[in-house]
């Protein structure tokens, strides 16, 4: 990664307070190291000190940095962290995203892969079984398009399964998507997702509040999943048993604030038992995108998303309706406008064949001829 | 069917009162034939006549009875319910359903087959759509046979998919189940489904409040599905399209003062966008019987349910983890308790062969001598 004086920061990226002297990096990642697994204490060692990791430290009784964290290691996690271009993000700089700021655990230090601003924007946790069915796969990815559709961008933890069902949905819309890891920001895990997260720095972030170099470990992932639902406004669960960590995320993220809404599925799958009891349990049931908008207290947004929806498969369905000669002129026309001739070299037919299908165009409004004698597509 | 003073009344049974001469079943019919698609008007104008059909008749302006049916049609009618066993009961009478009663548009005359009292006990309908899939017909199977187990009559209209698996699994369940029909209580719709009519009639009911003769037609549903809903405490829609029947009847049922509950299924489902959006419109899912007791306030009985559930699950997988010998002997001495060597016997086994899993089933305290020397299984 570019710049930076220590090798592990960008200081024109503005993720640490200038100046940002190598003592410094170290100390944060020093606090890191110490408290990451506490939060809560870091957070007050940090608000007593000003914002001084160094002094944070010696609040915690931990002392200077570089008994916590020596040469050697200091220089390996730094080095782990370039290797993967990531940042560090400190409690307390501009681009800290403010919804984690206000937990009462905020992370002290974040390392981020991609653009830490993404963090900052409106976000939705899609959140999941790993042991995922067909159903749940594709119900995460098509509302994480949805979503991704409306601006919002996808927070999830790069799991197999609906994890990575919703931050490829994400994508496939075109939007952003944030996995928080429960290991180091220099590892991916599980490692078949090192492609998927490769496309999620370059269209948002991956990002870990653990040391580099922290392995995936079973108790890291509670942690993580506060992280999950923090950085969100609302949380999704999509397929989760009865008795599972999504579960769980869904009271967290409810405690957080954070509004929460569960898929529905058939009553007889274990894999759809977790969302169904949130919605007994009075969670709102998320059918669609505008399930989301009107958890978010975004009514109007929400009905205007199904109409603009019901409208574009009204739509579809009277252009399928039409002669497959008929699509072709207008899917030929859709390119560009063209004379008639024109048009029937583009589709390679004579003049002749091209006749009947355009003249049912025309009678129906959907294709018509400019001044310059160019047949357009006349726009619904 | 037996008794009566005309052919298709008993009174014996309190089905209207008494003495029922002839002219009153006569009137009660004439009244039917007139009145049935306008219950608001037939109930005022009894009550302003003291529950007298002949009167009722006249204050609607429609003279006397023998103007409105002949003595042909008479006969017709009486026939046609004699011959399917159906006798008549009166709003006003003493066994016609209180719920019903209490509508705004009771039947001014039910025709019944089978038990009238099944009418009044503690009924749960089960709705939603003919073309349903396996999956939405053995959830309504499922749920009408855990709700039987709860002492609940199922109510529904007969119909394929949905209807009939409900039907279907009060009558596994042991339960009553109640059928109300769109056409007249001589008529079986669909013809398919009249050996389960039979069932129904000899475990509950089958009614209809339309003439003797009327064929179903589609205008009849919407007046029977307020009935399905009237007579029960409670109304789960199971699979039913975005815009269908069910959807209304569960609007009707809200209106109507019932508790109204909805199955949820996979969002991508056509068949399940019905019960999902009553879910989205604040309805309460119906994961199991459970949910149903929870809507109508019974909660403690809901949790009391579940635990009896949970236990029983946790019985079946311990024993589906015995060893195939060791399960062979319990079901041996479910039947009756034995001494080793009737065991033995009962089993074709040898003594020598029974010494291993008796010993392990003894060890487990699955399995006890008693001082006769019979072996019993132990209650857990």
């Amino acid at each position: 990664m570019p710049g930076g004086d220590d090798g592990c920061l960008d200081p024109r990226d503005g993720l640490v307070a200038l100046p940002a002297p190598r003592a410094r990096v170290h100390a944060w990642l020093a606090l890191q190291a110490h408290a990451a697994f506490d939060p809560v204490a870091a957070r007050a060692a940090l608000e007593r000190s000003g914002g001084d990791p160094a002094a944070a430290l010696r609040a915690l009784g931990a002392g200077p940095p570089h008994a916590v964290l020596d040469a050697a290691a200091l220089a390996a996690a730094c080095a782990a962290l370039v290797r993967v271009g990531a940042r560090l993000l400190p409690y307390g700089a501009a681009l800290y995203p403010a919804r984690l700021a206000a937990l009462a655990d905020p992370p002290p230090l974040l390392a981020v892969r991609g653009d830490p601003r993404a963090l900052g924007g409106p976000l939705i946790a899609i959140v999941g079984a790993r042991l995922a069915t067909p159903y749940g796969v594709g119900a995460a990815r098509t509302l994480a398009r949805q979503l991704a559709g409306l601006g919002f961008g996808i927070v999830s933890g790069l799991a197999r399964g609906i994890d990575a069902a919703a931050h490829r949905g994400a994508l496939d819309g075109g939007g952003r998507t944030i996995g928080v890891l429960g290991c180091g920001a220099d590892r991916v895990y599980p490692r078949e997702h090192e492609a998927l997260a490769e496309a999620m720095s370059a269209a948002g972030a991956i990002v870990s509040e653990l040391p580099p170099g922290a392995a995936p470990l079973k108790m890291h992932f509670p942690l993580r999943n506060r992280l999950i639902s923090g950085l969100a406004e609302a949380v999704v669960v999509v397929e989760a048993k009865a008795h599972s960590g999504s579960r769980i995320t869904a009271e967290h993220a409810a405690e957080q604030g954070r509004e929460v809404l569960a898929v529905p599925g058939p009553i007889d799958a274990p894999t759809s038992a977790g969302p169904n009891l949130l919605l007994r349990d009075g969670v709102a049931p998320a059918l669609d995108a505008s399930d989301v908008l009107r958890a978010l207290g975004r009514s109007e947004e929400a009905e205007a998303w199904l109409r603009r929806r019901a409208g574009a498969r009204a739509g579809a369905d009277a252009e399928a309706a039409l002669a497959p000669e008929a699509r072709a002129v207008l899917a030929a026309l859709r390119r560009q406008p063209a004379t008639r001739d024109e048009l029937a070299a583009r589709l390679g037919w004579t003049p002749a064949a091209l006749a009947a299908p355009l003249l049912a165009l025309e009678l129906d409004g959907r294709v018509a001829e400019d001044r310059a004698g160019r047949l357009r597509i006349v726009p619904r």
